[in-house]
């Protein structure tokens, strides 16, 4: 590709789980086709716009696969661990035989019994907890750290010799009906992998008896919040190979994030993650932070990816009047965007989103995702507003993510 | 596939480089869309239209690649050598065992660095030039034979015990900045490759010193143009397998062409290449000739590709006026065409192109390249001009040029 410099300046706004389905109490209409949003639609009118599939239709992906395709990764070159992903978002990187695990802290009962999979999702003080758990002993040779990533979440890792990331979570993915911690176990019949599961049991356990005692936790109990006195663990990862997209393409990259996942995933990918605390990923996320690092971000950066988290949140809470009302904010954060934007080269657009999540399922669907590309010379269609249908008859088609992402990069380079 | 008399005959036109994006000059149209094509229109009014990737959406592809898939070869069963094409373009086909190189005559100071890629683009008396290299004593058991293929290129090729394609390029791709002509170098450790690259900058070597003395380069020096001084070499490969595309449909079919490599490609895939010296793949081509030659092929044969070029070298020359002008020249050869068949068999057209050229980049670009196709039974659609846009809203959609081939001979055959 070429290394001249680009013409163009690009914001890729990703919209966490945009896609959606008709709701009966929107008039039939999707959270985008019902959100008002006059910025995006003047926009579509001089894109081209199209539906993507992250994978391939009905097929249902994860925030992180979502992510890593939008990214430029080659899904077919897998498995990616969710626990280095997760690590890689607050830095810690993995070196070579380290095993990355994603956890939440849950509440449990004395038997381990799961009450609450993210212990009423807590978020203050989670770094007290970590530290507590890390340099836990098991064993001489292993080495045990545990950092906070989002909210309830946090990344285990282990750093030793002969482990292997061949193991099966503790996590059950679902509380109730008396779901206990799951036993750790190994995923082959190799000697490491068989090993890391018993230093990762050792770990759930002694985490169980140092959490049931911490003060962060009595404190809770006296205030009849549920006490983080456990961690469930999943998406046990080694060190992989990511294509450096920044390099690869010859342009400076950034992603603005409150997630860190994605924001772990952009380090992966050799983009420059950039946040701040009052990002909480969340619907009550500060989006005038989001604006200024964005657009501080677009005076030194080629590429901005701008993640925002709200309309997942609000599609997993199945809360449509949310879910139109966070892309109504967003559309007015576009628009600042758009007057704030001030560099001497165009600024070219893209619109997408990882995943589908329907208000009517709670969970990610395999519908693909409305995106569009705004630019001075792309070939427009009839497309006049953003929105799921709407983008169906788009000029770019029906395409598959990484289609989209050669698509993009091609106007870009 | 059925061997009985095809019941139409097939001409598809192949314009290099057609695919572009909206130029401001043009009304923020294409040349495409701005070109007036009353013959095309009419004929893409009883057509099906759609958008069609090369290879896949947003990757650039060469004429060679986007001609490989439009001659229905399989592109996962790479590499294909450009030396070889380069070679069969002007019917010098490889046996096994050989090695044949693309190389530019170019201009070269003392030590190497180069002056001009191209030797001012020399055309007259390249064969003299090529016969002064063709023998040259590179060891006792390696014949060294050198043609002359399109302007300034060559093919060179290299027969004989223990050789290898698995050498780089002495070609650097770029002049300027000092940029020399590069030693070649073996791409493994297998000795037949630290053979053949010894042998070929010992030919490399041997061509600059018969070169700089050759009489048509001492008479260009006199008359003030710079001296094909030098051979710079690129694309080596050996024999490979190609699908007969003839042989595999059933059809007699050619190939129309000014451009040694496409006639080589055509040639490789069992398809007839028809060419005239007053086809110069160039804008100044000349057309009537290309509609007599296209004419006379149509009585012989069952399907005639013919490419024309223009349309290509206008975009890397940023000439958006002239790419219009060259595609409505373009029309007015289909009309006289439609005209002058008189077999007794209904005419079945296709159109496409191998690759956009877009002005604004004056290089290829990962657009998708408008086609359609028009005969007496074709599922019509909506789409009632030739255009980047228009066929977006096309009833073949967006589909890859495998599917756009194999769709044409399902028609056919």
């Amino acid at each position: 590709m070429s290394n001249s410099r680009p013409k163009s300046k690009c914001l890729f706004v990703i919209q966490d789980g945009l896609g959606d389905r008709p709701i009966a109490a929107l008039g039939n209409r999707t959270p985008l086709e019902a959100a008002h949003t006059p910025n995006m639609d003047r926009l579509i009118r001089r894109g081209v716009a199209g539906l993507v599939d992250i994978v391939a239709p009905g097929v249902r992906v994860g925030t992180d696969i979502g992510h890593l395709a939008l990214l430029g990764q080659d899904l077919s070159n897998g498995p990616y661990g969710r626990g280095p992903m997760e690590a890689a978002g607050v830095g810690m990187m993995l070196g070579h035989g380290d095993v990355a695990l994603r956890f939440n802290f849950a509440t449990v009962d004395r038997d381990l019994t799961i009450i609450d999979r993210r212990a009423g999702r807590i978020r203050e003080r989670v770094d007290e907890l970590c530290a507590s758990l890390s340099g836990i002993s098991v064993g001489s040779d292993v080495e045990v750290l545990c950092v906070p990533t989002t909210e309830h979440r946090g990344a285990l890792l282990l750093r030793g010799p002969n482990l292997s990331a061949e193991v099966t979570d503790s996590d059950p993915n679902r509380a109730g009906e008396g779901r206990k911690v799951l036993p750790i176990r190994p995923r082959s019949t190799n000697p490491a992998a068989v090993r890391t599961a018993a230093i990762l049991n050792e770990v759930v356990q002694k985490a169980h008896a140092i959490l049931s005692r911490h003060p962060v936790n009595l404190d809770r109990e006296r205030r009849g919040l549920p006490p983080a006195n456990a961690v469930i663990t999943r998406g046990a990862g080694g060190p992989r190979e990511y294509l450096n997209l920044a390099k690869n393409s010859g342009l400076s990259i950034a992603c603005v994030s409150g997630e860190s996942t994605v924001l772990g995933l952009a380090r992966l990918a050799g983009v420059t993650p950039l946040t701040a605390p009052q990002m909480t990923a969340n619907l009550g996320t500060d989006l005038e932070v989001k604006l200024a690092v964005t657009l501080n971000a677009l005076r030194r950066y080629d590429m901005v990816y701008l993640h925002l988290k709200g309309a997942d949140i609000a599609g997993h809470d199945q809360q449509p009047e949310l879910k139109k009302e966070f892309i109504e904010k967003t559309d007015r954060i576009v628009g600042e965007i758009l007057r704030g934007y001030s560099e001497p080269v165009p600024l070219f657009l893209a619109f997408g989103a990882d995943h589908s999540t329907p208000c009517e399922l709670a969970e990610h669907s395999g519908d693909p995702v409305p995106v569009f590309l705004a630019g001075p010379s792309v070939r427009t269609d009839s497309v006049t507003s953003y929105g799921e249908r709407a983008c169906a008859a788009g000029g770019l088609g029906r395409i598959r993510c990484k289609d989209f992402i050669a698509t993009l990069f091609d106007y870009l380079t």
